[in-house]
């Protein structure tokens, strides 16, 4: 069901006062994951701004299931479907110690070009399976 | 509708290439304005998990609407209702030039005593109006 | 001594396991300061990188002196000199609620203008007392 | 000269506006492969936090020679050495691509038992070559 998948490591400055990783830094590797998907593609995120092309996230719903901490590996997976004019990713994250699902994601981006929402982006279209 | 706020100033160390505020960075402002109102009515998130008492996250939305930028001056909102052992988090985020909103999100937090769930957590349960 | 200050409070995501912030915050801290700095003074850093002038930082010394915790109150100070091509900002971190100093810095900027070393920056010359 | 090395790519939520990863960034390189060769050598950082032995920084120098940008991979090294209570990293941070020096670092850092500086800290006498 997953088309990519992108193996990580937790970084000690990414724990919080509670020796877990804080909320915020797995948006970080949902979003890391899905730049490292379209590189994989040959579509850059950065090449892209840079000639006025924009993939803004619209919505995102993440599920906490478990912390990772401290030394904790993971792998952070992820599939992409279009529903009108949005792409959305699909993505998880699972602690590659026991597989343990942790965090469940769905993220519904836009394409804006020029600041102009776009219905087909071609280099997305051909992401979509 | 909405019982506590917390003034901000976008930080340009916040900014992402495309020059607007990385998506992460929301969950940042969400988490403080959230700790700052637990310090108005004399609770600390820092301190409770000292005690052992955590209040994790575990499903956020986030409906991203308006993006800030440099220099950009914001309000972020919250109220705090009870569903069960859920306490949610209805917080906003309105840019202050416009009064445009920029992010809504509903955060579902539950507390951990010692890692076991509680249903009724005394503190908390006066937050809710 | 300093010609300018900022006051900022602790934001708890800016905590790390040890339940002090982390190393790395402070230099965002430091980075606000300076760019809140040049806007009080109608200079702004993120409007500058567009118009293709880019102040960078070529060396950074820090001494951490006394950790900030959560809740703590702090004020960020600097003034800034010019050496040669130089522009350095020598910055300073106090807590509030004793005034203790936190951190000492020394930052080392020089101005590109499309990419080239600029020995005399206006905008920046008007800032050295 | 380095005795540990360790291997990273940039992620695009590192980048500033200037499009170049951002200064406080690379101090999370930074410690992160210090964390990583601590544990090479079977030492933990958090799992030290959790005792009462906290090694912190006292002071970091760091030179911006070449920035790093999207896409770019790149290796960390380090040594480290004792200077009286001083356990001193020296870090050095290369561009894989052409093996470009980006960021040199000197990292000075003392251990705290219970508050307490500690001249002679066993697991860490043992990583000074």
């Amino acid at each position: 069901m997953y088309i990519y998948e992108l193996e990580f490591k937790v970084r000690d400055y990414e724990l919080d006062v509670q020796g877990i990783v804080n909320n915020s830094v797995y948006q970080n590797y949902l979003e890391h994951t899905r730049h490292e998907f379209l590189l994989s593609r040959n579509v850059s995120f950065a090449d892209l701004s840079k000639e006025g092309i924009d993939a803004v996230v619209a919505r995102i719903e993440i599920a906490y299931k478990n912390p990772l901490r401290s030394k904790d590996e993971f792998v952070c997976k992820l599939n992409v479907k279009k529903e009108g004019i949005k792409y959305i990713f699909n993505q998880a994250i699972f602690r590659k110690s026991d597989n343990k699902l942790c965090v469940k994601a769905k993220v519904t981006t836009v394409v804006l070009v020029h600041g102009v929402l776009t219905a087909d982006f071609a280099p997305f279209d051909e992401l979509v399976d």
